[in-house]
């Protein structure tokens, strides 16, 4: 395949999205939005350059992140599209093959939208726009077009009202043949009511030196453009979409699929169920055949085959469930690791614990891992049972098929086999219940005078 | 009203789904696709033969346990609609009224769909076809009427273009006078691309018979046939809206409808209050006046008048809850019977409990209700006050009146009337909190090494 | 400006409801229907007279709560709206200026459209007609209009054909200056099949008069009437859309904004991102750089700067969230102020609690507030260290940089600097585990007897 370079705007300053955070680290299935364009062309193997607005330091930092070996450059001055292309020259000099300019923005454009714009490349076109058809084409500029080729590209104010009837809209993707894009890009000018240079002026530069400048057509849904917070909605409404879509064709069953949140690299298994209200945070892979029930937020964790989650759980900081392990409602499990066919279904804290197979934990226990200033570890072996309400103070160890009473709290090691109580006697005072009741009564009398 | 026998066809295999369970034990609004099927032929007191696939055992058992007397049958070659009706000889056979093929993956049939097929058949039709108009007809076979009769069913790729123009469509569903499908089913050939036997050709059949083959109109959003993960999704959407108009015209406010999920079997009294995002389960029954808070998941459970639940509640296995019960955040009820007017306010579990009337269930109280082997029971008598953070340790019983201290493991029978402690005694040491820290800190510094 | 007097028809059954609670006193954004009408007119200033029906005692509570001056008075007799106006008429009679005519079930009409009738009014007409233009106008009236005046308002089914072609409606809303008011009411007839008195009359008598009728165009979402729980979830999506989008566009993220329910007060400060899945209650500030995670539900509280909220956390009662405060899952805080930086991560019940900054409350932290009759204060200071599942027994005050240890129930206060422990010790009884789970199968065996 014929090398690529993608040269990503990031300098917009996004001031419509009215936020501190530069609008291209705005996540959406939460990874910032420059970040799937990153990952887009990651997918070809391409080179990459940024280019970034003067005070960028963020959007630098996510994108080395995300591709050590991207090329930063600052755009200083916000002179236009083909002005900011130019701060990439470094970039597009060397490159050997084809250079696409994206845009940071606009998160969705899609691998097939890319290899299209290759394919056409590869072909012998010397550039390729991207055009699309959005609902209200008012305001775009318009792609006139004669044979499939693309003549020009018309801004809408400029538009002859025939021409305002054209539907295909640039969408400002723009590929080219790197020799072709090297020979255009210093003639563009800035004879225009902002004084900028635009690098849709390519196209018809290109035409006038003999060029071919061909055109594809890729989904509107794609081309969204996150410059406020509604478009950053749609963004996100658009990509849920997608996944959704991806995993019913995968064999899961979304109840309804409108309120199942996934994250960009959300895996889920065949014959998975998820009922309504489930948030996929980053970071989930769920094998064949678990359930998980409403109300569950889960990231960063791995879960295993058969395993039943929910409702009411909450999952998260690299937990890993094994097969058929059942969690249920107000239950958090943090950084554990929870062995087979273990059980915890109700109002419980397991963090920083690693727990064997069969082992039941009972209602409201709380793994008392930090100190304030340490987390510890508590370890529980397989086939133990937790009673309910127990506090386990890490660090701590409990041994197979050890028991501790209800109520209990752990602070020493209990060994295999071994009942342990940490657990004051009862005292029954009978007929005082009355009496308390008199007292409260008498305070309740005393606080209203 | 003349006796109905229902021939199901269930046989599919449904590889789309891309599940081990077959396409027609998918639940829509937690009820088996087929046993929506059975429930509707049911209400007209319809016997039932069912048609299965070779290995659907699993299908076997889900229609004898929803229709015990219904006559299973098994197609073992898949060999067309005809064959599949074929299969349930026997049963037709033997039939003295109106037959109906239905089938099993079509879960929203309406009772009102059927009444209008019966009711024709009733005045005169000797076969009855369920048309409906879909959003793109592009696919379906199309009604060739005439005067208000169905001459035949024309299959989309066989269709003139002015055929195709027709947009009424065939659903699959027909209705036969016995006597006419025992005369024609056994002379429907195979001559077609697929070599399979066609139940759509009785209707050119029958008309060669001179018989009547009349037409009626369903909403196509009825006949969503289940064949995929989206398809599956749509019929959820479509029930539930059902569900949801259902519930307003009844006088229950839903906040957000389309956060509010319903089960088949849901029952909601007037002026409940449904906050967004709640989950019904199957086997809830909700009086009057009732409100339900956002985040809540309710099954098998019984809610009594101007109860006030959640946010964030789970009810199930069994629950009654009397007049006027509240629960609030974090708690779960489950088989437990509480009592008018007694309240459970935060986190709590409340497990295998009966629970007396205006009784005082403290924050964090947990019901220790298993012993890895056992559940036991609570017993907790009227006006009592369970203070917080309570491990109640079945089997135990608190009396009436009674009082709990705040923090106690109650492991024995409380008398009405009587305090119970079980709690340890406080003790303070000043000034050891720095030393404390400095530990921890020095132990930190040592992991650091 | 000119005063204006706004007369709020209430009077209607609201039947369709199906409720006990009037139709007008169902809640929209959780603000009962007729209040936002109130609120819109308070904000011109406008004097207020309100026509309730005859046994509405708790419409009028709730108009005088909201509005305490203003006029209210009893239509007994439903004998149209006509009719139902000139109950006013001691309010109409004294008025010195404008006179709007609106209705206490239409909740979303904006404070825009009525500065267009005021402005009409100001600029010289002598009535204002509020006109919309519904998706189908079948079965409202149509405004006649003849060189942007009004003639007359034709009921549909009075309309001829040409006129049913007319898409401009009548939404019952008018406005007339004080002299064109008075001088038409008590001409308006009852010549009509239901022998009834419509102030829609008005517009011919006025034009008769030589008046000038205008009319203005409102948003057909503004002029939804709730009367029954269909339309009334209509108007809560309305509401809900308009309170979402004006989020947005001030800088605030909605991952998904269907899935986030504001009420009619709730302030989010800008660069607040909120996952999906969020209610807000009445009562609800929140300052800038907030995060809400899913599944969270909040009413009657002030959060702070940088503040990190949920999953499933609920906050309500006048709680007062310092700056960076952290709440995680099944947290709920009642009524408590909490400090700069102070964190409560887990599954705790903070209620009637003064909290200092910078302290830690563990997983299972309960405040006992409450002994059955009065409820107690929990005092904990800055810097402080509460161990984990901890019964902090009100009244009662932990002292600065304390540290209570984990499972310990606190009933006493606890000085500075000072460990608290209030637990039993542990004790390990080896090899009891296995003689338990016996005694335990033992048990179960006798029961299946």
């Amino acid at each position: 395949m014929t090398e690529l370079l993608s040269i990503i705007l990031a300098a917009g300053e996004g001031t419509r999205m009215k936020s501190a955070l530069p609008k291209v680290l705005h996540p959406v299935g939460g990874l910032p939005v420059v970040s799937h364009v990153l990952r887009t062309v990651q997918s070809f193997g391409s080179q990459v350059a940024v280019v970034i607005g003067p005070s960028h330091e963020a959007v630098e930092a996510a994108v080395t992140r995300f591709e050590a070996s991207a090329q930063i450059s600052k755009q200083v001055d916000r002179l236009g599209t083909a002005h900011a292309v130019q701060q990439a020259r470094a970039a597009y000099d060397a490159a050997p093959g084809h250079v696409l300019v994206l845009y940071a923005d606009t998160p969705l454009v899609t691998a097939g939208t890319i290899s299209q714009i290759v394919e056409k490349l590869d072909a012998g076109a010397d550039m390729v726009v991207v055009g699309f058809r959005p609902d209200n084409p008012t305001g775009y500029g318009r792609l006139l077009t004669d044979g499939g080729r693309v003549r020009a590209i018309r801004e809408h104010k400029d538009a002859s009202d025939e021409e305002r009837l054209i539907d295909l809209c640039n969408s400002g993707i723009i590929g080219f043949r790197g020799d072709t894009l090297r020979g255009v890009i210093d003639r563009i000018g800035n004879q225009n009511s902002k004084g900028e240079y635009y690098l849709t002026d390519a196209v018809e530069l290109a035409n006038g030196d003999g060029k071919r400048v061909d055109f594809i057509e890729a989904d509107a849904r794609e081309l969204v453009g996150v410059d406020n917070r509604e478009k950053l909605a749609e963004a996100e409404a658009t990509f849920q979409a997608f996944k959704r879509k991806e995993a019913m064709d995968n064999g899961v069953t979304l109840r309804d699929p409108h309120s199942v949140w996934f994250s960009w690299d959300t895996e889920l298994g065949r014959d998975v169920t998820v009922f309504p209200n489930v948030v996929f945070g980053p970071g989930v892979r769920i094998a064949d055949n678990v359930e998980i029930r409403a109300f569950c937020d889960i990231e960063d964790a791995v879960i295993g085959e058969g395993a039943s989650i929910g409702p009411f759980a909450r999952i998260r900081g690299g937990a890993e469930l094994g097969r058929d392990v059942h969690l249920g409602n107000f239950v958090e499990v943090k950084k554990s690791k929870i062995g087979a066919g273990t059980k915890a279904g109700h109002l419980s804290y397991l963090g920083d614990a690693e727990i064997g197979s069969k082992t039941n934990i009972g209602a409201g226990t709380i793994t008392c891992n930090y100190d304030g200033t340490n987390k510890d570890k508590t370890v529980i072996g397989d086939s133990v049972f937790i009673g309910s309400n127990a506090s386990l103070v890490a660090p701590v160890t409990i041994g197979d098929r050890a028991y501790t009473a209800s109520g209990s709290v752990i602070t020493e090691d209990v060994p295999a086999d071994a009942l342990a109580l940490g657990r004051a006697r009862q005292v029954n005072k009978p007929g005082y219940a009355p009496q308390l009741r008199e007292r409260a009564l008498a305070k309740k009398a005393a606080k209203g005078k």
